[in-house]
């Protein structure tokens, strides 16, 4: 049999600043072999996300960086080839942080099966690491009530757009931050928020006052930045913040000095919390089944922006840095 | 009967950065008369906290400013003169909101009885809003583990130096931070902190990598700042803080500029959290038989720094924001 070759993009160099596709290097290698108890998996989809970002950089952070010439760390979903692990058989479905590339060996214990009887690449968005962010983040860190009102950053997102459909699930009104008009429409006309906000044409703090007159019991922030603080200005008393990312600061040569933010705190006896959605790993089998029964029932939707070629991954990554893709950023391999 | 003369602190003017004097003034009004269920009290001791400084301003807060020409705010301690509330009788020593006058006239229900048995002033500090503020910031904000490391900031001061021997009791290991040898030494020998940092002379940063070689666990923070600031490059995973002053930002003319904390909350999956002691006034029957059981037993020791005369409130309070008091501030009466 002729050796198979594994294309894969790799981190070429350490971004300064906004990254740029040289960043990164597309290299051939033979497909590996899997070892004992590892399965080898061709993938069919590709994960790009903001914390991607984070992995880039040497600054220190919740997970080791990607070593330059490594390939670069994502969430893949695709199909099992061969298998030394008795849990899995070739033709399975799997979900695994398998990487920028079309083959990958992966041991057994780090694979999941994809829910069945979904579409596939959901579990790379509303049954995967998205799905699962926003239902830990907003449910066990933001603990809404029923009639309280949430306000969520980059609500178009992959993270946010769930956020927004959980809230209402939960009985809370859902209020979304977004770039544009066209993601400020979507917002309200597909991800059943009550109201958008367009963070780029309004003056956010007015904004909020009128979309939130009793204000922000919850605030799920995917952004930081000048958009948090516009929020930290409405909180109501008791108010939670659920700390999920900072992209507006992830890019930035120097970092951005700011009014400072616990005096706010005391003012409105709230709490700001970070969160990690690899901590609740542990009750990852206790959220897909939900999502997935809300997302077959149509209680969440959801929109996709797909590119086919691992070549392209680069540039997936960075439209969905520029906020210039429509619904969760994929890669299709063909 | 002669009519008897009242003295009282009022709030001149507003200032504008650092308090002065001429901020306030000293005017002379006959004693109140109680109407139906007041009590009419003779204070002994007044009580100058940070919190004050935000009363003076009109900047939005949790509480209304007080007005010009209205008696400074302020908890006293002292005895009652005449009670119209079957709950008091002439003699009894109580506790309120009374302000920074000789006399005042309080509706029965805002006051409450000063533990027996203990010194009249100990209800303003380990058995008042001082005490109670540590009690409920450190245990129900904070909620350290016996061998959490926690680290407090002002720790010299009224609410600090009942933190950290509240660390104590809870098994944990109290790292304190204050300004000047003096209060330093203070920390480790009167006040039982395990290790002190004297933000003027140390590198704070360093000095808590040494004092805390497995991160900060759980953070009382009175002050904010460039303090904060060190503690938040130095958390724990999991960590807490318990945010309760930031009385570095109370004299600022302008808000001060500072790198943003809410990307350090993810990456130590850390909760930052404001409170109020007012908030907890439900609990405050748990919490001070166990703090006046533990000041009797001797594992709450405590220093006071006291000034006589009513005249000399606001040269009290402007030594306490100074940081020139050595244990808490007290204003006695004669």
């Amino acid at each position: 049999m002729a050796v198979r070759l594994n294309r894969r993009v790799t981190l070429a160099a350490r971004p300064v600043g906004f990254p740029k596709e040289s960043d990164f290097a597309l290299v051939e290698s033979p497909v590996g072999e899997p070892g004992p108890g590892e399965v080898l998996v061709r993938a069919h989809y590709l994960s790009v996300d903001p914390y991607q970002r984070g992995r880039m950089s040497e600054a220190r952070s919740y997970a080791r960086p990607v070593e330059l010439g490594d390939v670069m760390t994502s969430q893949a979903v695709g199909e099992v080839v061969e298998s030394n692990d008795p849990r899995f058989a070739a033709g399975d479905h799997v979900v695994g942080q398998l990487g920028w590339q079309e083959y990958a060996v992966a041991r057994g214990g780090t694979l999941r099966k994809a829910v069945p009887g979904a579409p596939l690449q959901a579990s790379l968005h509303v049954l995967g690491t998205n799905g699962l962010t926003a239902y830990f983040g907003l449910f066990d860190v933001g603990r809404p009530q029923p009639g309280d009102t949430v306000v969520v950053s980059a609500a178009a997102g992959g993270v946010g757009q769930v956020v927004g459909q959980l809230a209402k699930i939960a009985g809370c009104r859902a209020v979304g931050i977004a770039g544009g008009p066209e993601k400020v429409r979507t917002l309200v006309e597909t991800f059943g928020y009550d109201a958008g906000i367009d963070y780029e044409r309004e003056d956010v703090s007015a904004a909020l006052k009128d979309a939130c007159p009793d204000g922000v019991n919850v605030y799920f922030d995917n952004v930081g930045g000048s958009v948090t603080d516009a929020v930290f200005r409405r909180l109501a008393i008791g108010a939670r913040i659920a700390v999920c990312g900072q992209i507006s600061q992830y890019n930035l040569e120097q970092p951005e000095l700011a009014p400072r933010n616990l005096g706010a705190l005391i003012v409105y006896r709230a709490r700001a919390e970070g969160f990690l959605v690899s901590d609740y790993a542990h009750r990852f089998g206790e959220a897909l089944p939900r999502l997935a029964r809300w997302l077959a029932d149509g209680r969440i939707a959801h929109t996709e922006d797909v590119i086919e070629g691992i070549e392209r991954a680069p540039e997936a990554f960075l439209r969905m840095l520029r906020g210039e893709n429509r619904g969760k950023q994929l890669v299709q391999l063909l």
